[in-house]
């Protein structure tokens, strides 16, 4: 791809469109733009423009296109494979202060945001009006809304209630020529014409910039209680994955983690947690409207969970005891950020072959020898495998080389065990070599014609998604 | 557009491709594939192939391709507005023959189907063992799940399973020149590429044909209960919708039907219904795990609706009784046909303004001289109002003139409230000059536009969906 610089007439031509104190040419105030939360990931934009509306965005996109400069839209920067970094210079178009909850219409139960709200932002002000948005990624107090839907994020309470997608009814999406699509709205049902905004979502920023989203919100279960369960060993864990449906109760989180997560976060918090000396734990959380209700229900998933091996049951019921279990599972991430050089993999399988994969991830340790720490969100089979670094891999390069192997080793074990390549990260930049792994030659091609269709130029986040 | 006919050349290689019991030309045998439920609508097809396999479609679709003959794929021809009728000719793509369960998945709780199988075929087969395929449309008994794929169905139970669209995972799909396409999977989650799949889903047969499918299962809700409730009128009860979501419990049908309705039900099944004289009724149904439980959720759902002016309300705790109240709401599209000369709009709003287009249909009928009929998934604003024909419309021609305005002038009322052209009909032929009223000129040439990627030569199903 051949694109042109940005030069001061566009600099000039981008100030009048959205007003120059949000066009951002100097390199200190472009660097918390130039990453996201991948590590040893970095590209400076040639200029970042902060855009405040819809009318701003299609400015901004037309601009580009007459200049030949390409566009990566941008969230809060939270996302795990590069998706956001462009690496290929031009514009970074940040959505941060475009951040209105525009409605929460509570006779529809629907949400009408702007992308650049925070989801616990969202989550909260639903609360409020005994409402409920369902999606739960980890960075949920950080993360954007626009981000979610662009990566059709998943997180914790997605094996009850779905994905980002599962909650989009609606969206207000601008074309690299300018031209804004209203596509969806706020009916249950809607059988009149291709459901463009369906295929917006999870393409992360190739296709188009959406400005504007309709979201589903659902009645809020006022009622949580959760259980920490330990195993001996992480496939047992694993196993108590099936054992949780066959109750026929839908938790609202299903999360394992193994015992290298559990002491990283103990190490981090400076404290210990319960069980710590077990191979494997599981943490379930069940919601609901009725108390006694929700209690029973997570009573009959522990005794399921002890009669499948379990070595014990920890309930908690009061908020404060469940924040304490939830934190176990939430400082994972940072813990492996702080005290480690890994690689997380965003792997997923059909659920009831996550005992298969987490015995090949450990393999694909031995093999490069690399230390596996696997955690994650188990009930919907999207486990997050950490490729950690070891005293094996003396240099850099050695590290690099071992690291990229051992990831496609267990990108193909996901896959040959019908599963795919990220459950919720995206592709991104770091994934993007491994899309031939799980879609055919026809597939891949379909999905670069349909870009074109959008994005005839190739001006949209450049380098992304594909090969 | 220009097509060429189907020569003998073409039947005799249709005939080697997928054996000459499959290829059918003579007029009596191609009769029933030359229509589908559309009132007054029909057009023989040139030849018609019953495909019983993925290669079978492949081959078929190249041939066709190689000629230049229009092929329109066909599950049971249950739809309503004509997306089955060949009204270009060429060849019609029966799939009634390609209808195997090819797995129940327990462990995974997901079915994969040919696209032929019979929607309530699936169900039960689910259900034997402990499993429950959501979608439910009123043709369930007939329909295709294939037929349902392409129209995004929904059916009485979307208000709290959601349509079609929220059970398909997975598709293999064949495009026009022949390449077979697999999407999606047994995944929960999956953030790996565009999501081909869902751009299949509701797209009437005019972007791929589809052959297998990937399908959802939910644990299965053993406990059923049903109340029906009279009100003094239709607002009334259009009212009474979101009385019952504030109740916070989700209903697995939310029905409302006007008087006429159930008289022309209770015609044709020669009995009395209860609380006939009601200008009103509703349906609401709950199901669940716990007998208990559901017996306590309804009761309270009944509190709320005689709160709003419920005249009373009526309880059906036995499987009989209830599929006596079922009856009500299930003999009324039957009657119609029976009784009247119809249309059937399939219109769909927000929820909450459901009783605004119920006195907005109304007023239609008042204004064109004909007779109103509504009834339908209220649930989901998914209202379906049906426009009768009486003494005012003296000539044929007097009807359809009249028809033609009132039907638009319907669409154009729920439009006006947010709401859209089809909930779960689909566009088809009968409701393609109503696209522009919902869609923008740059929406419905996007639209275009991703059709010719998969589609270039306009083959398939053509004159349907795009004005």
């Amino acid at each position: 791809m051949s694109f042109k610089p940005v030069d001061d007439g566009l600099v000039r031509r981008l100030c009048e469109a959205v007003g120059e104190p949000y066009v951002l040419t100097d390199p200190d105030d472009k660097e918390p733009y130039s990453h996201d939360e991948t590590q040893n990931l970095s590209a400076t934009p040639e200029v970042v423009v902060r855009a405040g509306s819809t009318e701003d965005v299609s400015a901004v996109l037309r601009l580009a296109r007459s200049a030949g400069v390409p566009v990566t839209a941008r969230g809060a920067g939270t996302g795990k494979h590069g998706a956001a970094v462009p690496v290929h210079g031009g514009i970074v178009l940040s959505l941060e202060r475009f951040n209105k909850i525009i409605e929460i219409d509570r006779e529809n139960s629907f949400a009408v945001v702007e992308p650049g709200v925070i989801t616990e932002t969202l989550q909260d002000a639903a609360a409020e009006v005994g409402l409920f948005y369902a999606p739960d990624p980890a960075s949920k107090g950080s993360c954007h809304l626009g981000g979610n839907i662009q990566t059709n994020a998943g997180g914790m309470r997605a094996v009850k209630y779905g994905v980002t997608a599962d909650h989009v009814y609606g969206l207000t999406f601008v074309l690299p020529d300018g031209r804004v699509i209203e596509a969806g709205g706020k009916n249950r049902k809607d059988s009149s014409g291709y459901n463009l905004h369906r295929l917006i979502i999870g393409s992360e920023g190739t296709l188009a910039v959406v400005t504007r989203a309709i979201l589903k919100l659902l009645p809020l279960p006022r009622h949580r209680s959760i259980l920490l369960a330990p195993f001996p060993t992480l496939e047992r864990a694993a196993q108590g994955v099936n054992a949780v449906f066959w109750t026929g109760i839908t938790p609202s989180a299903l999360e394992i983690m193994d015992r290298r997560s559990i002491e990283f976060g103990a190490r981090l918090k400076e404290k210990k947690f319960p069980f710590m000396e077990a191979e494997a734990h599981m943490l379930v959380e069940v919601d609901g409207r009725e108390e006694d209700r929700v209690a029973r229900d997570l009573e009959k998933i522990g005794e399921a969970l002890v009669h499948v091996g379990a070595i014990d049951v920890l309930l908690a019921t009061e908020r404060r005891k469940q924040e304490e279990l939830w934190e176990i599972r939430r400082v994972i991430a940072d813990a492996l950020k702080t005290f480690t050089t890994y690689r997380g993999v965003d792997t997923v399988v059909p659920r009831a072959s996550i005992t298969t994969l987490v015995t090949r991830a450990r393999e694909v340790g031995e093999k490069h020898g690399l230390e596996v720490v696997s955690f994650g969100h188990a009930g919907d089979g999207n486990l997050h495998v950490n490729l950690l670094r070891t005293a094996a891999q003396a240099t850099d390069e050695e590290w690099e080389v071992t690291l990229q192997a051992a990831h496609e080793d267990v990108v193909k074990a996901a896959i040959s065990l019908g599963g795919s390549i990220s459950g919720e990260h995206g592709i991104g930049l770091t994934e993007r070599h491994h899309l031939h792994l799980r879609h055919s030659k026809e597939a891949i091609e379909l999905m670069r014609n349909l870009k074109k269709v959008f994005d005839p130029d190739g001006l949209l986040n450049p380098g992304k998604v594909f090969p």
